[in-house]
């Protein structure tokens, strides 16, 4: 029987998504609480991989077992047995041909910027501090030439495994609220450090140092050492992964 | 010279605003921060002291002091000697008769419920859980009977040290966003747990547990042991107070 789950987590306190022998990971987490509710080994897959300190707002996984237990009994059972900082939202069974990271046909992930002088004391573990003024606008428009498939090479990080950089930006959203600025962006995969690397080089354009049509040239060059650093993780959720609607899953993770 | 200071923090690891002798408070944090600044003690008086875990978004205090600094200095100098958990938003010149306490015309607080099956992984630290399904509606028009000046001997703490009860509720709604429930309160001053405890009478009837006309009755009856339990801390957020405009203070404090 195969079966999915949707996880919350705030990767602060985590070495990343994926499980490692020197540290806590949410994978780990996870897996533990699971194997004590089913009294036996379970591994999980995953849409998406995160790193350290990103956090999560409806990770999707799937996991098999031969073990009988009602979708409740799962997501209580396992978050009773999780800690502080991940949560079971839902259980659902799925066919044998689901696979949370192969059906997916998108994931979107939100980048939130605190855009004022103070560092932040309130919400620091979900905003990156911006201290020089932005303009969401500039950031807006830069952003429109990564819309489409591209080869994404600019915006890839170093160790970055996959085997080409072609990749599809369904929306790529800036607009600013208040002292935030928040970035969404939709593609039908990422490379590794692929958001964090296009909000790293939108910040020069928000800030005034790049023109808006920066961005589109550094996509264009696909070369990773002339485009903006890689911004800090702790502005990054991942909004989750999107499967067709024929899964049944929930609303917030499906077309 | 007198100095008022806008002031951020995150209540969670602090066992409240005030200086104690048994360890982390904000107050003592803040004093030390101006105090090494300033190069000589400082001692600060707060709009409103709030307690363990519960948050501020723009708490107020003045002190007094004979150093020249430029307010540009107070808040950098300050902000990199706080902990992470506390920040300096702004500092101003005031006259000698602005009273960080007496001064302010009202307070404003916010308390977040995650109204949900699952507890909160994300932003646990900013919201309080109910498993229940809550009628936002409900609680607004249950909380309409306390607008007005009444006696709140029925939300008092027993540990209150308020000379008396009578107090002046100027605002009070309660509406849904997606999962969350949200009070939103102003009052001229509160007593001791005085939001926790309203919230902890509204809960009740959100839940359907009690009649929408049980809050006025809890505050004709006065009597504190009727009332619903203390809600948690977490929840509650210390928007800030309210000074009169000729003040000149930013407008997030001002009427």
């Amino acid at each position: 029987m195969r079966i999915a789950l949707g996880i919350e987590y705030d990767g602060t306190d985590f070495l990343g998504w994926q499980r490692l022998s020197h540290g806590a990971s949410v994978q780990a987490s996870l897996e533990r609480a699971l194997s004590f509710v089913a009294a036996e080994p379970i591994e999980v897959t995953c849409a998406g991989r995160t790193d350290a300190g990103v956090h999560g707002r409806c990770q999707v996984v799937h996991f098999d077992t031969e073990v009988q237990r009602d979708m409740r009994g799962w997501v209580l059972g396992a978050c009773s047995n999780l800690p502080t900082g991940v949560a079971v939202l839902w259980a659902q069974p799925v066919p044998d041909d689901f696979h949370a990271r192969f059906s997916a046909r998108s994931r979107r992930y939100r980048y939130t910027i605190l855009n004022r002088s103070i560092r932040p004391a309130l919400d620091a573990r979900y905003v990156t501090w911006e201290r020089h003024p932005l303009d969401a606008e500039r950031m807006h428009a830069a952003a429109q030439a990564l819309i489409g498939e591209h080869d994404f090479s600019a915006f890839r990080a170093v160790s970055c495994q996959a085997a080409h950089a072609r990749r599809e930006v369904k929306a790529l959203k800036v607009w600013r609220e208040g002292a935030h600025v928040i970035v969404e962006i939709e593609a039908n995969a990422f490379l590794h450090h692929m958001v964090r690397n296009i909000v790293g080089s939108l910040l020069p354009v928000g800030r005034g140092e790049q023109p808006v049509d920066w961005v589109a040239a550094l996509l264009a060059g696909r070369n990773r050492e002339v485009a903006g650093p890689t911004a800090a993780a702790s502005g990054l959720t991942f909004i989750g992964p999107r499967y067709e609607r024929h899964w049944k899953l929930p609303v917030e993770v499906s077309e």
